[in-house]
């Protein structure tokens, strides 16, 4: 469930695109703090957005359209450089594997000053939009699109995977293959770790099935050739 | 280089906005074909993008504004389901690759109706923001904000990747080693597919330098084995 919260915003376009990118993205709820524009001027750039803008949560403090959810991601023009908050300050394209089955708020602040400090600090994550160093402030809603779409489009590639077409037969003989190499070299439990670092890799690296059927058949040769020595060995001695 | 073009845009808004945007993500020249709203009421949304918009060359036809550029490209808000062009149908994620050392036009069409068919088919590529199926329409400057945005983002993981930390010689050691363990196994030319396969395999797919070492220990060991076993047979026949 994602939950858009827009605090004191000053514009009314600014709201009304929010709405219709609510929409574009499938967001859940649009909250407003305290609007500083007028709603009903907002609806001129709300377009399919109506709906959204009509139903959206009016509420006068920023912990009433918080309270209830799960993680609160605040964002910022500025990546910020002190405090605490900075060791989970995160990007756009972060945000999808923080949320799954979870109830989020993003926290978009005024168009003058931004969310306050303390504002910031009710949040569990800083989320940072990188830009142009010299001018990285994006106008408001335009933020929103942002970030609203680098989630859309993660959970279609999620979904709907065009890098890894890889079939789970392939996916079963990389795991099948990794670990029996592995089990063949170990020497102390800690050697774990190489089967599970080569398995990972290769099943996130590889590009597509053709790729994933050479490297099945490159560790079935390993393999053999290993056993095949080792049984000639024990016959000879 | 990269240039935006806006063909015909009615709302000074979004000229305005479009201007700002080219200045958040470093655009480095804007086109504007045929304005259809009053540019100077664009300045009142162009914030720290006035210089842009100062700049801005206003044209008066189509062809002028992409005539100079290598490659164009056109925006559509709607996946276009006929002809030729649909199979060089593009997302934003996938614009970067095309455009290294190249002039590129990124073109947007009106507001109310987009491009017409004949603007589209003098491009080389028509993209595609993917949105809710049901109002996939995005606002004009929205849609300029994510698509400079994916490029902007793309190329700062390609100059500073945060996915692939992992050493010169940790890559010089995965490619030794796949080569070797290939050459072991060897058969006919083909084979080389092996090695290419997962040499590429593990580069993309490895973490961080800690996962690349333990890869490199075990592909060690798997060599070790068998040049080990290999000897010793050697030395009992």
């Amino acid at each position: 469930m994602i939950r858009v919260v827009l605090v004191e915003p000053e514009g009314e376009y600014n709201i009304g695109f929010v709405a219709r990118l609510c929409k574009n993205f499938l967001v859940d709820e649009l909250y407003i703090v305290n609007p500083r524009a007028n709603i009903s001027e907002a609806f001129r750039f709300s377009a399919g957005g109506r709906e959204i803008l009509e139903k959206a949560k009016i509420v006068n403090t920023f912990d009433k359209a918080i309270n209830d959810v799960d993680i609160k991601i605040a964002t910022s023009s500025i990546a910020d450089n002190n405090g605490d908050i900075l060791r989970k300050s995160i990007r756009p394209w972060e945000i999808l594997p923080l949320i799954q089955g979870k109830k989020i708020a993003l926290i978009f602040g005024r168009e003058s000053v931004g969310l306050t400090r303390e504002e910031i600090f009710k949040c569990d994550f800083l989320l940072y939009i990188p830009a142009n160093p010299s001018y990285p402030v994006l106008n408001l809603s335009h933020a929103v699109g942002i970030v609203l779409y680098e989630i859309w489009k993660n959970r279609e590639l999620l979904t709907n995977p065009q890098t890894s077409t890889i079939s789970d037969q392939s996916i079963k003989l990389i795991d099948k293959y990794t670990e029996i190499l592995y089990k063949l070299l170990k020497r102390s439990d800690d050697d774990y770790k190489m089967y599970i670092a080569l398995k990972r890799a290769i099943i996130k690296g590889v590009k597509d099935e053709e790729e994933a059927r050479v490297i099945v058949h490159f560790l079935r040769k390993l393999y053999t050739r290993i056993i095949h020595n080792e049984k000639e060995m024990n016959n000879v001695s």
